[in-house]
C-alpha cells in the first residue's frame, strides 16, 4: 500500500505533483497532510520522521519497505508498475520526461517570484527579467507540446506525469494573473477545471493554517487583491 | 544512432553525467563537443541549433528522430532500452532514482560555490553555511548508499546512473579539497580512477579553451593553488 506524505495543499507545489497524478490515474494511496509548522526549520525536523531529506512529498511503499523522497523519483517509481504514468509513444514519452525534468531543475524565477498560494489573488508590483524569460519559455514549451501531440494535455490525449509536473503552475498563473498565449491559457483552464485539481483546490481553500514564510513569499513583490481561504 | 552534444569537458558538469554513463555501459554514441564561446549568452544561441533550451547535454536519437534535452530525461530515455542504467533490485533502484533527482534539483550551494573546473586546484577563502549543509547531506547520502547496498558503487556492485549523477561532484571535491568521511573519500577515489573518468579528465586537461565566466566562478571565493591544464 502507498502512503503519500504531503504538506499544506494551499502552498506545497511539490506535493501536488504526485498527488494529482495518483488521483487522475486512480492509483490508491493513504494521504498524510503534514502542515508546515513554526517556519520551515521546524517542519523540516518533523518531516525527517518519514522523509530522509526532511522535505515533502515522500511516498512510502509499505509492501516494498521503500521510501521515495523526491517528486520525479516518485513518478518514475510509479511508472515501473503503472506504465500510463508516461505517454506510451516513444517520442511523446521522451518529450514529457524532458519537460518534467526541466521543471524539476529549472524555472527558478517563476518558482521564487510566483510561489504557489492557491487561495489568493494578487497583482505583481514588477516583473524581473528572469520571470519574463521563464514565462516565455513556459509558453513556448506548452504550445510546442499541445501542437505536436495534439492535446488536450501536454503530451497528447491523456493526463500524464508531465501535466502533473506543470499542475502547480496553473495555480501560480491564476494567483499572479500571468499572461500567456491563448493556447496556453486554455490549457491552464483545462487543468484548473479537472476534477482532481478541483478537489485539491477546495481542500486548499478549507485549510485554516497560515505559514508566515509562505505568506511573505507571495506578497514580497505583490499587492493582495483577494483571499478566498477559510478564516 | 545516438549523438551526444556536450560542452567543454573541463567545465560542463551536466554534460559529464550522460557521457560517463554511456561510456561505462558501452552504449555507442557520436560525441560532439561544443565549447562555450563568448560568454554563456552566445553559447546559448549556438546551442539552440541542436537543443531546444540552448543548454547541454542534449542527446539526439536519429533513429527515432528524438532530441532529449535534459540529463535526467536522457538517463530515463536510455533506461527504456538499457535496463542496466538503474539497479535491477527495486529498493536500490528507488534509492538511486531519489538520490539522482535530489542532485538534479538540489545541492545549490555546492554547485554554485564549487563549480566544476577539472584541471585546477584551489583553496576556498571561506565556506557558507549552505555549502556546509550540502557537504554534510552529500556525505550522509553517500555513506547510506554505500552501506545499505554494499558498494563499491552508490547503489551496489555496478556503476549506474546515480554514480553518473554524482561523478561531477568527485571533480569538485578534488578541485576544492572538500573534506568528507573516509568511506565517502574512498568512493571519490573509485570514481576518479575509473577508466571512463580518467578519459574525461585527460580530455579536460588537454582543452586550451578558457571561458571567463567559468574561470570567475571558480575563483570568486577561492585562491588558486595549481592549474594542470594545457596552455
Amino acid at each position: 500500500m502507498f502512503d503519500l506524505y504531503i504538506a499544506n495543499k494551499n502552498y506545497s507545489s511539490w506535493s501536488l505533483r504526485p498527488w494529482v497524478l495518483m488521483k487522475v490515474l486512480s492509483i490508491p494511496f493513504n494521504e498524510h497532510v503534514m502542515p508546515f509548522e513554526g517556519g520551515m526549520g521546524e517542519s523540516h525536523a518533523t518531516f525527517t520522521r518519514f522523509s530522509p531529506t526532511g522535505l515533502v512529498p515522500c511516498l512510502v511503499d509499505s509492501d516494498a519497505e521503500v521510501a521515495v523522497w523526491d517528486s520525479l523519483a516518485i513518478v518514475e517509481y510509479l511508472a515501473d508498475t503503472y506504465p500510463e504514468v508516461w505517454p506510451h509513444e516513444k517520442t511523446a514519452r521522451a518529450w514529457a520526461r524532458c519537460a518534467s525534468a526541466e521543471m524539476h531543475s529549472g524555472f527558478g524565477a517563476l518558482r521564487n517570484e510566483c510561489s504557489m498560494n492557491c487561495g489568493v489573488r494578487v497583482v505583481l508590483n514588477n516583473r524581473s527579467a528572469g520571470l519574463n524569460n521563464d514565462v516565455a519559455r513556459l509558453d513556448t514549451l506548452w504550445q510546442e507540446g499541445l501542437q505536436r501531440f495534439g492535446g488536450p494535455f501536454l503530451a497528447g490525449e491523456q493526463f500524464t506525469a508531465v501535466d502533473a509536473f506543470y499542475a502547480p503552475v496553473a495555480f501560480r498563473i491564476q494567483t499572479f494573473n500571468l499572461q500567456l498565449s491563448e493556447a496556453s491559457l486554455a490549457y491552464v483552464q483545462r487543468l484548473l477545471t479537472h476534477p482532481a485539481m478541483e478537489e485539491w483546490y477546495q481542500a486548499a481553500l478549507a485549510e485554516t493554517w497560515r505559514e508566515p514564510m509562505h505568506e511573505h513569499e507571495t506578497l514580497k513583490n505583490a499587492t493582495l487583491l483577494n483571499d478566498y481561504r477559510a478564516l
